[in-house]
């Protein structure tokens, strides 16, 4: 298919497999697969429609079975060439969904619980699979930069994947980050820009570089590649259901930042049950703030359709967007489905992650507490069934929220010798 | 096949699959399996002793292939059961063998350069691998306290290996350790006991405990479960054998820290060819460390047979023993095998941890630069062939020891606007 994009002069063939155009989240409206985000008649949300028509269920099954053991494995279900695992990427995902017994036992839950756990992605955070997709669009368009702003793991993912492709890099961060944030995200070599302002100010300068010539060739992975970017929040759905052997969750706590994940693992569980790779049956699906940045959860508790905005104030820095992009869509889902919007507080995240590293050897991001502490306040106060398999998602690694559980140390400081031992009650 | 062993007051049937004794490495004295390390005969150190005799090659290769991706589809050849894959442990191994053409292209390798990736582990480092194997060992022999002294990646290892299988842990450590690594290895809940002194006098305590009834059925992963922990580093060699297609690669090079990864490495080559699962055909395997813990290097490169320790000064902090129990053996295989022992500066370590990441997207532990770093020199030197298939290892994650490239940072911090952006050079 010959298509003009934004990034190149000539008409170019871009070939993203399935993808077949961008279609309006809320008019319809088609338009040609290019780097653009947001529909020209209402300015709603552009998302990828595909050409799946072709497909036999059986020969995809099998297909997938044989790939890759990483998100290429499911290629033909997204917007990328068919010979993508070819290319040098991170080749992210199949992540482990790790049957945790012990936290089921501590939780009451008796359906059998399931932590899918994205620490075990390259950059440790789910956000390798959403960079990678945007990394194949910025390919098919001719881009040679891979940009984003971000505050955390984004930066490290994007700078990662780009050096692996051999793209240049330039993330754009607040210049007052912590050191040990900067060093993740330099490390890979690209342009590291501190922004002298927050990040509200981060991301008006980055939308004023893709309107300008200076940001041409750019591809911004979260905005004018952000309809193949969020794509990659799929590959959690289609894992966790061919992990429990083709088989659909019945229920599954999502963490949410600007919502596009849940929104997206939404449509790619509708995806398998169209394709006839699962059985059709009811899933319900619920959404996991912290306290801190908790619109969504407010409005799906007061009924409202609408998400009104938050300043955040939470440990669970990497779920802090104050105003979701797709909110309104979480709570359609929520409610669609029977599931349910709930936050926790700071306290209840550091005891969630303690609890999981505590009962599965599983050290979670401050978002892996939030989604484990949403799961325990929802089983306690009878919304999620604990009768029922439950798949919780585990986003990041606990090494890069080191400070949320600073306070832990040691059980006990003794001498060097065998009294020192019993004198502590250690034996 | 029921033994007597130190953690069970009555016989028990240990369960081990293919092992099946243990063998002084010196002298070949054998004892049946149980929870010691060093020959009664000669205080050689112990290694385990395997029956493959009723292995048929394919279906053995069949068999590995259709296993888990992990490291227990080689449980055929480890002191493992047959269904460990059922028991509740970390699932480590089968990480990502990275074709590394960037990396490659610098270092002007053309016969194929690959980085085997352990951060992809569960818990970070190549220690997931022989935690796995103490634990199952543990379980074999009735232990219910999982334990070891570490001043870094086998505390955390260790933690979250014994918080998933249901053991208590109790790791050891100086006091004095800095906070980050302290929340690593406490967030798993075990106890984590810090030692006034340092880390020769936390040994030493462990050494007292283990032969004390207060350590009664606990399971010291580096030292009474030795010989079975070290086993878990064949596993690298049989990925990194089956990764390439079922082939030995020509050249390896392997960090030392105490050697056991070395030469455990050159045990599984040596079982592969002898199973007829990979060709035989000559390897060379090279040894790297850093200047300021290098008695290996130093030792081969005057020639001699005995390893003079060492007092460590480097930032390869997980490499920083410096009398090394191997040493010997690695100086045997360097020799045996055509490969080499080199070192390198602390600098030419943080160089190539930073080169790593900007070819290839992969940041890795300090251990890692010492890999990458040697690897450059022995190629400078033209003491390894850039024509032939190398393979690099990437033993940890750079998260973990993010002060030693604390250097790194912003190339440029500006005003929120396209001015300040043509200004700074970056457009």
């Amino acid at each position: 298919m010959a298509v003009q994009t934004a990034a190149s002069t000539t008409d170019s063939t871009v070939d993203l497999g399935p993808a077949a155009a961008l279609s309006c989240r809320e008019c319809g409206h088609r338009v040609p697969l290019g780097p653009v985000f947001a529909c020209e008649e209402c300015f709603g949300p552009l998302e990828i429609a595909y050409d799946f028509s072709s497909y036999d269920t059986e020969e995809l099954r099998k297909r997938i079975e044989a790939g890759p053991a990483n998100i290429w494995r499911y290629a033909p279900l997204l917007p990328v060439p068919a010979d993508v695992a070819e290319k040098p990427n991170l080749n992210p995902g199949w992540t482990k969904l790790v049957k945790a017994d012990h936290l089921a036992r501590e939780l009451g839950v008796t359906g059998g619980l399931y932590v899918k756990d994205d620490s075990g992605n390259p950059t440790h955070s789910f956000k390798d699979r959403v960079v990678a997709q945007a990394l194949e669009a910025a390919r098919a368009f001719g881009f040679t930069t891979l940009s984003c702003s971000s505050t955390g793991n984004l930066a490290g993912a994007v700078g990662a994947a780009a050096a692996r492709a051999g793209f240049r890099s330039c993330v754009f961060i607040p210049h007052d980050l912590e050191q040990g944030k900067v060093v993740m995200a330099a490390i890979y070599g690209g342009d590291l820009v501190g922004i002298e302002g927050n990040y509200d100010d981060v991301n008006r300068f980055c939308s004023e570089l893709i309107g300008d010539p200076a940001g041409e060739g750019w591809g911004f992975v979260n905005v004018n590649l952000r309809p193949y970017y969020a794509e990659g929040s799929k590959t959690l759905a289609y894992e966790i259901c061919e992990q429990l052997g083709w088989r659909l969750p019945d229920q599954i706590v999502v963490p949410i930042a600007s919502g596009s994940q849940l929104t997206k693992i939404d449509k790619g569980l509708q995806e398998l049950i169209k394709l006839g790779l699962v059985e059709d049956r009811p899933y319900k699906i619920f959404g996991a703030q912290a306290e801190g940045c908790s619109p969504v959860s407010t409005a799906f508790k007061a009924g409202h359709d609408v998400v009104r905005p938050q300043k955040p104030n939470t440990i669970a820095k990497s779920l802090a967007i104050g105003n979701p992009a797709d909110g309104p869509y979480v709570l359609d889902i929520a409610r669609r489905t029977g599931g349910a919007v709930e936050d926790v507080t700071d306290e209840q995240v550091v005891d969630a992650i303690k609890l999981l590293a505590r009962t599965e050897g599983i050290f979670a991001e401050t978002a892996g507490g939030v989604t484990v502490g949403v799961t325990r306040k929802l089983i306690e106060n009878g919304v999620l069934d604990p009768t029922k398999t439950t798949v919780v998602l585990n986003t990041g690694d606990g090494l890069k929220t080191l400070d949320a559980v600073a306070g832990t140390g040691l059980t006990a400081t003794i001498r060097p010798n065998l009294d020192s031992f019993r004198e502590a009650g250690l034996a």
